[in-house]
C-alpha cells in the first residue's frame, strides 16, 4: 500500500489545494494531508481549524487523513512510516522553494521523495496569501474557496478586517 | 477616451515609476495614478505624502490625475469606470507576481484588462526598497529619484538612519 | 487615435493569439496585426496563408486589419506611424525573449514602445508549436483553434504528417 | 495496482534518466518506460536502440517495462490503460516546458496527471544533449552514463567525431 | 595585487560560504569576508558572533580577513580600496537580486564589479534560512555546517527553540 | 599571476562582449579569450574571421591573447595551464544554460571554476543573434557593434541578405 504526505500550512484551505488532494487521493492509495504547525509563523486560523476546515472541504474523499504535525516533515513522515511527499506548483516561484526544500529533506532523510503536481489551470493564480489579501479589503472570496468553509472563512475576514479598520 | 490606471506603492516614488507614467500618459488620454493605502503595509511615508511625491514629480505632464485608494483595486476601477491597468515589469520576479495578480483581476470582475510595460533599460535596477535600504544607510540616492522630490525623500531617510542609529 | 501593431509568425493563428487580439482591439482604436515574411524561418503555411487565416479567425472584430510584413518591426512602425507594439505574455521565458525585443526595438527607435498582455489563462498552454506537434502526430487540434480556420489546418496537418510517414 | 508511464527521448540514457527510472519503480506498482519515435526530431541512436540501452541501464529492475511509443503519449497512455505520467526536472527551463506539456495532455484528455520527480542534485548537470555534446568532441564521458551503456554510446560518438572532422 | 570583497550575512556561516570562500581566496591575492551588520534586520548571532564563526570555520586559509561593516557595501570598498565584489549563486531567484544589487552598487560607484559564483552542486539547496527552520525545530544541522562551528550554532538552536516552546 | 579564459563563439564580437573583455583584463593579469570552433555549429563568420574580429575590437588592452579553440573547454583550459572561466550573464536564461555548463565543466574537471560576471545594463538587450537577425533584414546595427568591426560585419550582413532575398 502507498501511502502519500501532502504537507502545508492550508491558511486556510483553497481550491487549489482541493484540486491537488482529489488528484493525489486518485494516484496513492493513502493520502494523509499534514497541516504545519510551525510555531514562529503568524496564521489567521490555528493548526486546529485548518485541520477543520481541510476536513469540512474534503469530506467524502474517503482515502485521506488529515493530521496536525508540530514536527519537521521528516520526522512526521518517519513516525508515519510514509516517504512519499506531494507538493502542488504553480509557477517558477514555487518551483524553486520547493526543489530547494525536496533537496534539503531528501540530504536529511534519504527514503524521503517529493513529487510535484502541477496546479491545474483554473487554480493557477490561486494562493492563500492572495486570498487573504483580497478578504481583508473586503472582497468577495467565494470563487475561490471550497463551497462548505466559505461562510467560516469570510466570518474570519470580516473580524480581521474590522480589526483593522480600528486600528488604523 | 481610454483612460488607463497605474496602481502601486510609490514609497516612494522613483526614476523608474516616473518613467513608466509619461510612457502610459503618451499611450492613454487620462492617467489615474493610484497610490494603494492599505493599513496592512507598512511604508515609509503616508498615503497622502505619497500622493504629493507624485504630484511633484510628474509636475507638468496634463492628463494625469493622483489619487489615493483604500479599497481593492477591482472596486477602485469599477467605481472609476476604467478597466485598463498598467503596470511596470523590471524582471522574472516582478513578472510572477504581477501575473497572478492580474489574473486574480481578471478572475474577480473581467473587464479588468492589465497591460505591461518593460521598465526603459536605464531604470532595470530600481526599486523603492533598494532605494530606502540604501537611504536609510547614509547613501546617496539623487541618482534614483525624480530631481523635485529628492530634498524631501532625503530629510525622511534622515530621520529614519537616526532613529535606527539610536535605537541599535 | 491610438493604433497598435500586434506582430508574430501566427503559424498558425491559435485561440491564444485570438484573445489577445480581441483584448487589444477593445483597448486601441485601431490594431494592425502584422505577419513576419522572415525568410530564414520555415513555416507551416506561407505569409499569405497565415494572413488568410487570421483574417477568417477574426471576422467581425471593426477595427482591425491584417499586415504581411517582410521587413523589421521599426521599419514597419514607421511606415504605419504607430508605435504602440502589443505582444502576448505567457510564461517566464515569453517574458525574457520579448523582453530583449522590446529594449532592442526601443534602442532602434526611442518612439517605440511594447505593451504585454497575459494570455488568459485558459490559453496558457497554447502554443502554435506544440499545436502543430499534436497535429502531425494526428492528435485532435480542434480544442486549440478558432473554429473557421479549423478545417483548413487540420488539412496541411494531414499532408504534413502523411509526408512524413512516407518518409520515415 | 497503479502504473505509471516515464515517457523521453533518452538520446541516450544518462544516470539521471535511471535515477528517476529507480525511484519511480518504488513508488509505482509499475512503471513503463516510453522510448518517444518522433519522425521529425534527428536523433544520435534509433528508437530500437534507445529502448536496448534502457533495458541494458535497469536492468535488475523488476517492475519496468520499455516500450517505443511511434505515437501521441495521450493516445500511448490510453491504448495502456495508465493516466499516470512521470518526469524528471532539473531546472526552470525544464519546468516551463514541463508545465505547458502537462497542462495540454491534460486538456487532450483530463485523466492525464503528470507528476514531476526533481533530479538528484547530482545529476542536476546532465542532459542528453551536453553529454552528447562533450562525447562527439572527444571527452570523456564515463562519469554521466551508466556503466553497463558506456562501451555503446562511447563508440557511437565516436563514428560522429570522425565523420564531423572529416565534413568539416 | 588582487583583492576581493565577499560580503553577507552569514547568519550562521554554511558549507555553502565556506565553498566560495575556498574557491575565492584561491582566485584572488586576499579575500575581505564583510559581514554586513544592517541595523533593520534581525539576525539570530550579532554582528560579533557571525564575524567569530567565519573565523573558526575558515582557519587556516591564509589570504583571508573577516571584516564587520556596518556601512553601505560601496564605502566599504572605497574605504579598503578594492573593488571586486564576489557573490555565490544557487538559483534563479539569487541571481534576480544579486543582479538588481550588482547593478545598483555599480550605479553608485562605477569602479565596483560584481562576480558571481555557482554554488557547487554539493550545497546547492543550503541557505542559511533554511538550516535556521530546521535547526529551530530541533532537527540536525550537523551535514549543513561547517565542523567547527556545529556546537555554538546548536547551543543557540537550542535556546531559541525553547524560547518559542515557551512563547506558544 | 592568475590568467582567465572567457570562451565563446563570438558571431560576431559585440559591445557586450567588448564590456566583458574590458573588465575581465582588469580583474586578472591575463585574459586569453578563446574562440570556439564547434564544426556541429553554424557560425556566419569562420573561426579564423571570429579571432580577427575581436584583436579588431580589442585592440589597445595590452594583456589579452585571442586563441582559436577546436576542443573542450577542459582540454583547452588543461593546456593552457589556466583553470578560471569568466562568462557574461544577461538574463535568466542565460544563467541557466551557463550554470549547468559550468557544473559539468566542474564534474569533467574539478579544477576549472567558473566566474560570471553581470553585462553592463547598456548591453543587457544585445545578442550576437539578434544582431545578426537585424542586419539580414537590412537594419542599422552600428549601435551594438564596436566601431572598429561595423564595415566589415555590415559587408556580411549584406552578403547573406541578398543570398536570402534571391533564394526566397
Amino acid at each position: 500500500m502507498k501511502t502519500a504526505i501532502y504537507p502545508g500550512s492550508f491558511d486556510p484551505v483553497t481550491l487549489g489545494h482541493l484540486d491537488i488532494i482529489k488528484r493525489s487521493a486518485a494516484i496513492f492509495d493513502k493520502l494523509i494531508i499534514a497541516v504545519l504547525a510551525n510555531p514562529r509563523k503568524k496564521t489567521m486560523f490555528t493548526a486546529e481549524e485548518r485541520v477543520e476546515l481541510i476536513k469540512l472541504a474534503a469530506e467524502g474523499i474517503p482515502n485521506i487523513e488529515v493530521a496536525r504535525s508540530d514536527r519537521l516533515l521528516v520526522d512526521f513522515a518517519a513516525e508515519r512510516g510514509s516517504f512519499i511527499i506531494v507538493k502542488g506548483l504553480r509557477a517558477v516561484s514555487d518551483f524553486e522553494h520547493e526543489f530547494q526544500m525536496a533537496l534539503t529533506n531528501h540530504k536529511m532523510d534519504n527514503r524521503l521523495d517529493t513529487l510535484f503536481l502541477t496546479t491545474n489551470y483554473e487554480y493557477l493564480y490561486l494562493s492563500s496569501s492572495v486570498v487573504k489579501e483580497i478578504g481583508i479589503l473586503g472582497g468577495d472570496v467565494s470563487a475561490f474557496l471550497p463551497q462548505s468553509v466559505i461562510e467560516k472563512v469570510a466570518q474570519r475576514f470580516k473580524e480581521w478586517g474590522a480589526h483593522d479598520g480600528g486600528r488604523d
